[in-house]
């Protein structure tokens, strides 16, 4: 039985909270939150207790944290955490700057703890099940790639400020999944981008939306598309061409109806946004982050992945800039 | 905090305690199950106690009952926990024979409980939004029906062989399926049947494929496909054409991958059987009847659902006998 | 090179003067109807002449005919064709009256002319792939067919009252297509009807809705469903059961074209009616006739085709009026 | 009566040649070509006769060519027709070299003729539909497009020699579909490529597999991906991203057969490759080239568009040798 001090009661703090509960093998024993009416009202819901970093960390019986706090807290809690011997499971991103992420992954190293780092998409059934195919060589040799994200609305722009920016904010997650399927790493990133959703996204200093293309060393080619509106849902896609087959996968739907009427014949929208559409996605990370702890194994996703991820975000913050592609070394 | 017993501690027994016990309204008190060592494994899966059926229904700490036992226990079970002011949950069916259907609902009628019968397809996601969509007037006045039910393979020879048959045991879930989208009570019944799956199951006196027609007062007609086979998983389909429109609910897939390669374009199939297919259902019907007992209202489906269903799948065995339509009064 | 004579000059008429100029193998030699206007200028289109019945079938240079007249007149056409010795392609039916029917099969037979009625839809490229699939044996051996087939919007009322009724004027090609499939005559005829889609079609003594369930000798059954009114377009769907898999033939949709927005993902609605939906149909079951003609072959479909086609209809009659299955000898 | 001279007897020379015959307001009147056996065969198939350039175009009853010879004759057939003041119509490209071009099309503008470059794609339904339903506004303001062009298998090695490579002979149709779309010229280009598919291409200096990104003055963002194979056939897409939705055209499929079994869902494959994806896109072509010359007005796709997805190629090919976008004025 693992038991969990979770940092960060928001949002997606809800999400994992609930997934610690319901694990057979976990159990959450504190809630951590500057919002400490956050932290109580949690805590309560799953029969845990309102915490503090300091003693919470060094409590012998908690085993591992989970950190859903915001993004400017992450490192600093990783490495805190690392050296109080838990393990780590953290939401992306580690840091917004590679400087600060690399002095944390060296300090996770120093103190031989596992740190997954939260890179949902993953463990999507749908594209779990294409990434599983794929490897399995249901297409051959796998020559070109094609991801399609986009959000419903975007954020709002207190955030935006905060947030990195598209490419470390958002196009992180399909960065990762692009190293994932393409199995090897890109070393040319070209990134093109625009403000056409709201110009107030512009006059922050950000885009919202991006065309991206990777190169492989062995000329596998990679396009990403984002952008921060869809007005369809949460719009998720994966489509995958090999030598001998093309995988695709797309999004779920909020139902399967169909109606057919004099203005066509109209199915569902995809679900609205990431906590509908990748509620089993969480499940199944937390789960295997609970596994690998029992069995002292590696995760799934590392602090590499996260190191790699945003790397390549900050080639595309470059390419942008100077409207080259960006070589990286492997 | 409504505590229930439970008897029945197989397949289906396990899914209705699981939803128990996550459901924050409710808990599993007592589990009931001739198999003890069954009754045992579930209940100490979620907290609960293993039971006996008369000290169970005596326990003033019990308020509800779920009934998942065999068939022929149902009937029984019923009255008992009536009489003991329960309210009951209880699988369909009632009983295979029409009589004591109506002794039984006689009985509860005088306890003055709420009986919940467990036609859990209404409370699947995609047919519920189907209804919705039916009853607030998305395609007009209804005029047609097309209900597509195929288990992907027979059961047991011995359980055909004290099922009631294919009209009794199988069609009944699409009976009801049908008379809550007609929303009237179908007035003539014809029905043709083969054995083409299994010979065995002829031996036995039954049939594994039907096709059923219903009609209403109105008019309004309904076919319903039944086989006991279908190679490519569990295939649950409705189709309702209106004035203005048609309505499809289809299967859930597997996934949303698709494959392209040489041989076509392939995706996943249908859900493989009832406990993947209808997961989300089963939940949905157990909050249905936990908040109807909780705020003391009718529960979606009554005792009088179970017996009109029965009534129209007696029609069924006689219209195959006679090769004639067979009229039911409303 | 085969020269035509074509009786009929309207919608129908059109579509096969076309297919017959445009056809390598044959030409347009002479248009007959007693609307002179449209003859003249459908035979003007295609380089054609007008002529009259009896002249045209004395002439030595026509070898074949095509009816496409009204239904009143196919039967003494067929004959008064079949006894100047010329090859006879016939819109369905020959004649609303079975025995007028016979008769003038009997005529054809002694005349060693070749009969082919015009059962346009088995030559539907996508029910064509069907049947040749389940011949194949691609699904193992054939259980159950279900027939979906909607007409955009009813028919004049004045079309309706000569129609012969919903069962032999619309129904009458999905009980063709039932025995295409099934491969065995069907041996039980039910059928339900109703009016739902205009009273006027009752007034007139005719139904718009029907249900109809046909089982064969070896225990198959097919489930037809009829409707005069699909908001959506022309509706053309099968679906075959079979021990090993399902097929399935659905509807050509205008175009791919898909709309994704607030309102959901909206599809193009299929074809709007036969004249789109069947045009390759048309020219394909032409083809075949030319080809049988041309090579002294039998063509696809028969006068016993369209014979066994009225005798099912006409126990679909019967079982409306009676409301038991009708027995037909194989 | 619009009378053709057509150069190229191949197979898309069969095409056009079949288009004219079979439009009632034109004929062909006669077929050059240097291998005069398919010249011949052709010309006889559709009433033709087998000429010789120059005293075609020297021939007053000709009105219009049609060029569809190797590419290295289109411009100076081109600007001989023109001076002989006739209506032209070339398959593309005008030329592989971008000042040949411009030369050619000069003599064009001075001879004051009609030149229609073959960019077939915009006549194909789906394409036509999703351009139009963009231009009306459908999904508000353009954002992002992307283009999906795979042909099923590489072309034989002597032609991809004489090609101009991927970019000037395949891309440039998905070009000009770009163009089309953003309805604003591109101002930078990026590209990157492989060779992945056969390294005997890579062998010849040319390259299989291709991803290129657009950017318009506006903003809006283009993605293109191209590949010599896709062993699933002809893969043919169009997605675009408004602010108020998306559009999608997709693949036309062999037909809309669909067969479930143990092994998935299977679908038919997209149509094999150009000849069968575009017959109807290369009939309407042709109908807009006819009636364009016949009622004196521009046809829909002019010397212009020719010569801009060109420069589009160039900017392409550069690219790739420089790694960094190319600017090109609007």
């Amino acid at each position: 039985m693992i038991s969990f001090c979770q940092f960060g009661a928001g949002r997606i703090g809800a999400i994992h909270a609930a997934n610690i509960a319901r694990h057979p093998g976990a159990r959450l024993r504190t809630v951590v939150d500057v919002d400490v009416v956050a932290a109580a009202k949690l805590a309560e819901r799953h029969g845990a207790a309102v915490g503090e970093a300091a003693a919470a960390l060094a409590d012998p019986a908690i085993h591992a944290v989970v950190i859903a706090s915001s993004t400017d807290t992450h490192a600093t809690l990783i490495e805190a955490a690392a050296r109080a011997g838990k393990a780590v499971f953290c939401e992306k991103p580690i840091d917004l700057d590679r400087g600060r992420v690399e002095a944390c992954l060296a300090v996770v190293k120093q103190a031989g703890v596992p740190l997954m780092v939260g890179f949902n998409r993953r463990f999507d059934p749908n594209f779990a099940k294409l990434h599983e195919q794929l490897r399995a060589g249901r297409i051959g040799k796998l020559e070109m790639v094609a991801i399609t994200s986009r959000d419903p609305a975007p954020p709002p722009l207190a955030y935006v400020k905060v947030s990195g920016g598209l490419f470390r904010d958002m196009m992180i997650h399909d960065l990762d999944m692009a190293r994932w399927l393409l199995g090897e790493e890109p070393v040319e990133v070209y990134a093109a981008a625009s403000c056409l959703v709201d110009p107030a996204i512009g006059q922050v200093g950000d885009v919202d939306s991006a065309a991206v293309t990777l190169k492989t060393a062995s000329g596998a080619l990679c396009q990403i598309a984002n952008s921060r509106r869809a007005s369809y849902g949460y719009d998720q896609r994966i489509e995958v061409l090999g030598a001998a087959g093309m995988l695709q996968a797309g999004n779920q739907l909020k139902s399967t109806l169909v109606v057919a009427g004099a203005d066509g014949v109209i199915g569902e929208k995809p679900q609205p946004f990431f906590l509908e559409r990748y509620a089993e996605a969480y499940r199944r990370e937390l789960d295997n982050f609970i596994s690998a702890v029992t069995a002292k194994t590696a995760p799934a996703t590392t602090g590499t992945d996260g190191l790699r991820a945003l790397m390549l975000a900050d080639a595309c913050v470059e390419s942008v800039k100077t409207g080259r592609a960006v070589r990286l070394s492997q």
